[in-house]
């Protein structure tokens, strides 16, 4: 059996790995971007689950966009409301409908790094290039992106403006409005990827970066940090022209996304209990943000140096010395997964040696202290 | 916004347009491939959907190569339980999957043609050009497929040897045996989809293909004909290496196959009443082509021909005069939609001008008297 060459090139995602190891009983895990098992919102879809068996239609074939109460939700929340949504299976379905979509071999995209290699990855299997673009607590370079923008047809710009993975930063205003107007300029397509935006438990929630740009701009939505990742749903809204290529694709790849759990996220959507659920939620978050960044600073010092961050699920912890890769290793010996920053920089890139993310939304907040000891230890 | 070329030849599914058609409330439709609706299995499921909500950890995110409890319950029924299952969002992912880690442009592959299109267009969506192969009710035509095979440098043979859609046919034994033997021979990967093959209502049930060249083959397994095609989930089982780099591919694309979904799948296929639910399925399919053979023959005698089927969901239309898509065309005003044979060739082949597909499956048999009779008025 001979493979195509692309899929060769793929590893295993090292994060993955990690997360198998980190099923071990007595392993404490900050590794994952899981949400807290604790905090899923059964009880607000315990009714629909109930009802499933008497809903026939639910089981038979559906409509590739996605089963319409669900897509009316969605348009009713989107301030562009002629913009079509199409419904997939989870967000990084939509990464890759993206990349099949629009990319080929040999293009140019730009992304921020460190990213979230699972994006990368999509990406690259088309055979496109990443261009990195630095970025630090005021955002993206804005310079090195008009650079790119201006001698490497881009194709597309991939970001995650709000409690980006790994970093948690969060694009202060000026620069979502900088970078919706280089998109305009030069015409790039804005792909903003938002997991994490509704985990906001601190200071000021910020507009979309698409909605400044809503002719070149994709919006990825999931449903797994505020929902439930299991059930793999998520949306993407964009333009019609690009929404009627995606959906073909979608058509091609898997016919549709299965209705019954369309139908489950529909009604957590609608609960009326909904915003409570992420009232609690982005509580238990800051809760165990606070947990952990206490901690940290109590226990390791001046050994490390972190941002406050405003929501989302990790931190992305600076190590004053010490390989991170070894680190990690160590901390696993210790039962503790924690992820290197080496993990989130694509091959052949210049990457950050001193770093680990921490996550901090899956882990009970009286284990902090004893997974910082067990850190202190490896460190 | 710049698209990809592949992404740009993707025509909407001519089968899927129908199907939008086919909803309006006065059409009989014999377009589509959907199970009966009145025999989805719902009351088989109907515990464990009242329960979903109990069991949290199904909600999480799971493992990429799918939920262990539905794994293991397809290594049970497997001859060979060393090759590894990999669960996808239906089999029809599962050929998006076959096409990405095997094929890049300029491959050749072989195929029955007339063929399932959805199979065609992922292949083709790699940039793979496929050689159309002959069949007859003996199966595909043996020499012909040699040729490919020496001549052609062939990547993979992709085939349906049973209930074949959309002709409905079987392979008898000797061809299995015969097929794959060529397979060895030539090193040729074959791809047996199997999604029709547990709707057999007469004749004998014959081996599985890929159990003769076990270490060349890949089978898809789906659940959509016997269970629930909304749930959108299926299944495919291949050598190790190849599995291990589908999953790779699989994770990328979408993580994995949700697990609430896989749960029902599970208790569907090991619930005690499963095997009465496939007996009643098959009568059902039965007792409908019964009536749609009757009416055919009765109400339009020598307009027609077709081969007796002893199972699936399809039975394939030879006209003596008249171009079909000009008749389906017709038939769609008189209110009955069904497909033109012509959707069922690639680009660029020969066509078969004088076929229609009928499905049975989900029609009421008390309709086919007025169904044919509506046919007969477009004839």
């Amino acid at each position: 059996m001979k493979f195509a060459r692309n899929a060769q090139s793929l590893d295993a995602s090292y994060i993955r790995e990690i997360l198998s190891a980190a099923n071990q009983p007595e392993m404490i895990s900050m590794a994952g971007g899981l949400p807290a098992s604790s905090l899923l919102p059964v009880q607000l879809i315990r009714a629909t689950c109930e009802s499933l068996a008497d809903n026939h239609h639910l089981f038979q074939y559906g409509s590739s966009q996605g089963y319409e109460p669900l897509i009316d939700t969605m348009k009713q929340q989107s301030q562009h409301s002629d913009k079509p949504w199409l419904i997939c299976n989870g967000s990084q379905q939509a990464l890759d409908l993206i990349a099949r979509a629009l990319l080929e071999a040999g293009d140019n995209i730009v992304a921020e790094v460190p990213a979230y290699l699972g994006a990368l990855q999509v990406f690259q299997l088309t055979g496109a290039t990443i261009c990195p673009l630095n970025s630090d607590t005021a955002g993206p370079d804005l310079n090195q992106l008009e650079d790119y923008f201006k001698h490497h047809n881009v194709k597309l710009f991939y970001c995650v403006p709000d409690f980006h993975n790994p970093t948690g930063r969060v694009w202060p205003r000026e620069t979502r409005i900088a970078v919706a107007q280089l998109c305009r300029d030069y015409d790039v397509t804005l792909i903003e990827d938002a997991p994490y935006r509704e985990l906001r438990f601190a200071g000021e929630q910020l507009g979309y970066v698409s909605d400044l740009c809503p002719e070149i701009s994709i919006r990825l939505t999931s449903f797994s940090k505020i929902g439930f990742p299991g059930l793999r749903v998520g949306a993407m809204n964009g333009p019609t022209a690009f929404i009627t290529i995606a959906e073909r694709i979608k058509q091609a790849t898997d016919l549709h996304t299965g209705i019954p759990q369309q139908a489950i996220i529909h009604a957590l959507l609608n609960h009326a209990e909904f915003e409570q659920h992420l009232t609690r939620l982005r509580r238990g978050y800051q809760e165990r943000y606070q947990c952990l960044s206490r901690e940290l600073t109590q226990q390791l010092g001046d050994q490390i140096q972190f941002d406050t961050v405003e929501g989302g699920m990790f931190v992305w912890l600076k190590l004053t010395q010490g390989d991170s890769a070894e680190i990690a290793a160590r901390a696993l010996q210790h039962n503790l997964a924690v992820v290197p920053g080496a993990a989130f920089y694509p091959t052949d890139t210049a990457l950050e040696n001193h770093a680990l993310r921490l996550n901090f939304s899956n882990t009970d907040p009286a284990l902090f202290p004893e997974a910082v000891a067990r850190l202190a230890k490896a460190l």
